[in-house]
């Protein structure tokens, strides 16, 4: 896998890196895969020491920002430059896989080091950037510490910091508690990249089924999300005769199945309920209230409207055939408008996916997951490549995708990123 | 409200202790007047201290037992008999009202008094009991220390102990901790009865939809608890397409809904899904797995047994309907035979409430909730007195009984007890 520039990543390396790394930091019991590596614990900061130590050895600068983004930053010729960025995440879900995020750090990480052994000098710096709190999982909003950065996600700085997780502890204390409060400012106006590359799995079976290698990612859909709350009235599961009951779980539970049946009307939209909270503890009691999240995303902005729409009109005919006294709110929603990608790094990747694995193996795609490039793409120019998930699974121990697509991943981001910076050297792109 | 013994309770005193001991320990924040008062937390501690000090003040033994039941015995003429008891439990759900159990125990807290200052000699012992954790709220498994001195509850006083609860805190300690972990035997062949009468709210609609003031309670339904899980295959909610998902909580929805339809088609079954979790805290995930509870009660255990069938044939139904990949278990399942009272007990309960209130006041009744007196009942003498619920709520802050009806249920009860122990007196029972 030779590429124009004569350089070639060490696909062995990257396999064992990835594995070794993963074992160590956030391993689920054997025979289990899967990791739960949640964002500032313990497992995330052994291995943000350890990539933090990689990079310096590789001559890297490195720089921690206020919500403990890692920007490790390899110089190039130009003194001063924004630095080509190649950036994901390391944090996972609480059952989540090996490659989500990850391979898009460690591919990062694998290309720093072919960088370096074969003393390459790029044009501009290079950057490996690793955004904090990506899964949401641990303190509540997905792609949150991108968002930040870019300046564009509703919740800032401060409110992100006093987040708190379920045991209470907030974002800013775990910062601290690892190390990785940083002094850099959250803010791409102070702290810029040139532009976001990202490898990542594509956590869906369109590349499998297609039978492709490498996606094109050229936009991300909309997400919506909303909280939704149903009230009924608490009463005795023993003593209460069942048509005298306002039952909130029945309720919510014909609601969940609405928001399925919504989306299964769709041609492509998707709507998912997991998390779902009942107030009472108690098997012995008709439950008052119940509270879960809807998630809806589509190819368009427009498409998530029309969707959500559909399902609260079916919530309201849900609510009048009960007739029982259940009711529901909305009691927040948040979402992700559609990212459009940049011509010019979809350009970059495109051409460098037709150099490595040819075009028979390449797809364009839209993302139907959001992703830290969502985010970067407000900001600068943006763009992501995608690899195939086995079976389409992920965030889900058993989420795989093999060492050779993982090599061609890494391969067409190496030449992505050169072809970019080629292209600014010769002047066919302005430096924004 | 004189008695045919010339006695007669304060009902105003009733109230007003009944009143200032829930404000005092484990009120709900106004203006709700519910309780929130856990088994064997600070609370409890606080009401049992408070109703020891109370009964040694009139002179009556206080034994604690191994699971911190209360027995406050007042002297009979015979020495060495087994008490008459009056029993209920002074624990709440964790928003429950100020009358489900708090009545019984201190309705018997009025008749100790009331014999006190007339300084009434009975025949055999009177005794108060406070029954250990009636609501399995705080560690589960209800009515669970009435069980336990049964000896024929399937959960022993060790693996009671053992329990924790979300804290991670077991019975055990938590009883040490508030000092209630007695030296009595836990066990009715070392600490007897001779009966057990227990005054309760209805907790349903039945007394006031019928205009009657008491209830005399014949038997308590059978019960049975099933622990379900139903799993599919954890996946991203964004990347995975609907036909694609084997969506656990959809199916979960669906079953619970199913529970509902098939309880609604009997003619006075009862079935409840209060507590409900899904494996994932993201709501980017489609949950793997959902666990559920469903809380089964019939007038027959022939009857819990038909509906139970009907609901596992619908969940078959419903796994084959939807068909993508997720299914159900039944993880574990527990139960309560149907009690039938003591013809002596009912009968001593019927002539009071003729007494009391007469006979169009007086409706004889099943219990459709479970209470310790299901227990006592398998190894003495016992029934049960029920007074009206408004609107038929219990396990509810607004739950409420009038100050009259409780003053009514309390005379009742006292009427029952001198009823019962003048029989002894007579000879007409040989004590047990």
């Amino acid at each position: 896998m030779a590429t124009a520039h004569g350089l070639k990543i060490n696909a062995q390396r990257l396999n064992d890196t990835l594995q070794s790394t993963c074992s160590s930091w956030g391993a689920l019991a054997a025979p289990s895969t899967g990791m739960c590596r949640l964002t500032l614990s313990q497992e995330d900061k052994g291995v943000r020491d350890w990539l933090v130590a990689e990079c310096k050895s590789l001559g890297c600068e490195v720089k921690v920002d206020q919500i403990g983004n890692i920007f490790a930053v390899r110089k190039g010729e130009v003194e001063g430059a924004k630095p080509i960025a190649m950036g994901s995440h390391m944090d996972t879900q609480p059952a989540g896989g090996r490659y989500d995020g990850i391979l898009g750090v460690q591919s990062a990480l694998e290309i720093l080091r072919t960088l370096h052994e074969n003393n390459i000098r790029t044009y501009l710096p290079i950057a490996l950037v690793n955004w904090t709190n990506e899964e949401g999982a641990r303190f509540p909003g997905a792609m949150m510490a991108s968002g930040v950065w870019s300046t564009h996600s509703s919740t800032p700085l401060e409110a992100c910091w006093d987040l708190q997780d379920k045991d209470g502890i907030s974002m800013k204390h775990a910062l601290e508690d690892i190390g990785y409060l940083g002094t850099t400012p959250a803010d791409y106006r102070e702290n810029g990249l040139e532009c976001h590359f990202e490898l990542h799995i594509e956590q869906g079976p369109l590349l499998e089924i297609g039978g492709k290698t490498v996606g094109i990612v050229t936009s991300v859909q909309g997400m919506k999300w909303f909280a939704v709350r149903v009230e009924g009235v608490e009463g005795h599961a023993g003593a209460t005769p069942m048509p005298n009951r306002a039952d909130a779980l029945v309720t919510a539970s014909r609601l969940i199945t609405v928001v399925r049946d919504a989306a299964l009307s769709t041609a492509l939209g998707v709507a998912t309920v997991g998390v779902i909270k009942s107030d009472t503890s108690s098997q012995a009691t008709i439950p008052a209230g119940v509270d879960f999240i809807i998630d809806v995303r589509c190819t368009t902005d427009e498409m998530v409207d029309q969707l959500a729409s559909t399902i609260f009109k079916s919530f309201d005919k849900v609510i009048a055939d009960e007739n029982n006294g259940t009711s529901y709110a909305i009691t927040r929603s948040w979402g992700m408008p559609q990212s459009i990608f940049h011509p010019r790094c979809i350009e970059a990747c495109r051409n460098a996916a037709l150099k490595v694995v040819g075009e028979a193996q390449v797809m364009e795609m839209k993302s139907r997951a959001g992703h830290d490039t969502a985010w970067t793409s407000r900001v600068c120019p943006s763009s992501m490549i995608f690899v195939p998930s086995k079976d389409g699974l992920s965030h889900n121990p058993n989420e795989y995708t093999s060492p050779e697509h993982c090599a061609v991943g890494a391969e067409v981001l190496l030449e992505a990123v050169l072809g970019y910076d080629g292209k600014v050297r010769a002047g066919e792109y302005m430096s924004s």
